[in-house]
């Protein structure tokens, strides 16, 4: 069905044994593939009056950011520990290959602000749920999340059921 | 003169004793402000016939992702190492608080496309160096650099001195 799949290139055994990772850089160098994926991503949340794009570094960034752009919104970035320079809100949790934590600005975000999460690969979830976790900290309210690729076989449906879910390509 | 300056938040002592760091996450969750500075790092190189931007990890992709779709070109990720999947090429290089390496996929770019580089706030130019000399490795060709905050301070002018380049703030 998807025209973008061709875009994708599986890399096995990467970044540890046994994982296929989904390279995604042969489709954002494709001017009009970059370009029509974050189109398509943008679409379904356009009347939803989101405030603020979240996304988690670095991939996320490729896509949130000029999701953003396109609603109208604001970015809000997460990142890896010891990045963010002001006073930031964490958690941690675990994922595919081990603990991870993450951060964000605790001012990143004004209360009942309404929040797209976006990003490049779903897979297991973790760091999809912690990023909610994370939004909701600091008072934001998820509408919605956005994603290039969702690994459907890999995580738990009831992570997403009770948000407005939208992936663009399903592996 | 410039209406962004009092969005950029000026962090003392961050990542390390005596650097003032400069916080553009206020600016990027305004809504107004980051389509418009956006906008204003786009708009020189409409007329360029730029390929490809290139930009690095990981606020580099903040505004590189966007300017990318604005001027319907390809987006390339300069990464940390081992953060890329396929065959890279790498280089090291000094910068204002220690050693770094960064790596570009060796197909990213073909022989003589024309590369924007962009990147959030140039300080030193190291990074800024070592980017444009692993896009030169793999074939492409510097058309400009595009930055949202220049520390003028900084760097020496002979870095920037060979090419197309636009600072939308000197601090």
């Amino acid at each position: 069905m998807n025209k973008y799949l061709d875009l994708i290139r599986s890399i096995p055994d990467f970044p540890k044994k046994g994982i296929v990772f989904k390279d995604i850089t042969p489709l954002i160098k494709d001017p009009e593939a970059f370009a029509s994926v974050v189109n398509d991503m943008t679409r379904p949340f356009i009347n939803d009056k989101i405030d603020i794009v979240v996304a988690v570094e670095a991939r996320g960034y490729i896509f949130g950011a000029p999701i953003a752009n396109r609603l109208n919104c604001g970015f809000v970035p997460v990142r890896k520990p010891g990045k963010l320079p002001y006073v930031t809100s964490s958690i941690e949790y675990s994922l595919e290959y081990g603990t991870e934590t993450l951060e964000i600005h605790q001012d990143a975000i004004d209360r009942g602000q309404k929040v797209l999460v976006v990003d490049d690969v779903l897979a297991t979830g973790g760091t999809l749920e912690a990023t909610i976790q994370l939004v909701e900290k600091v008072g934001g309210e998820i509408s919605g999340i956005a994603v290039l690729i969702d690994l459907v076989q890999l995580h738990a449906e009831d992570i997403l059921s009770p948000y407005k879910f939208f992936s663009l390509m399903d592996i």
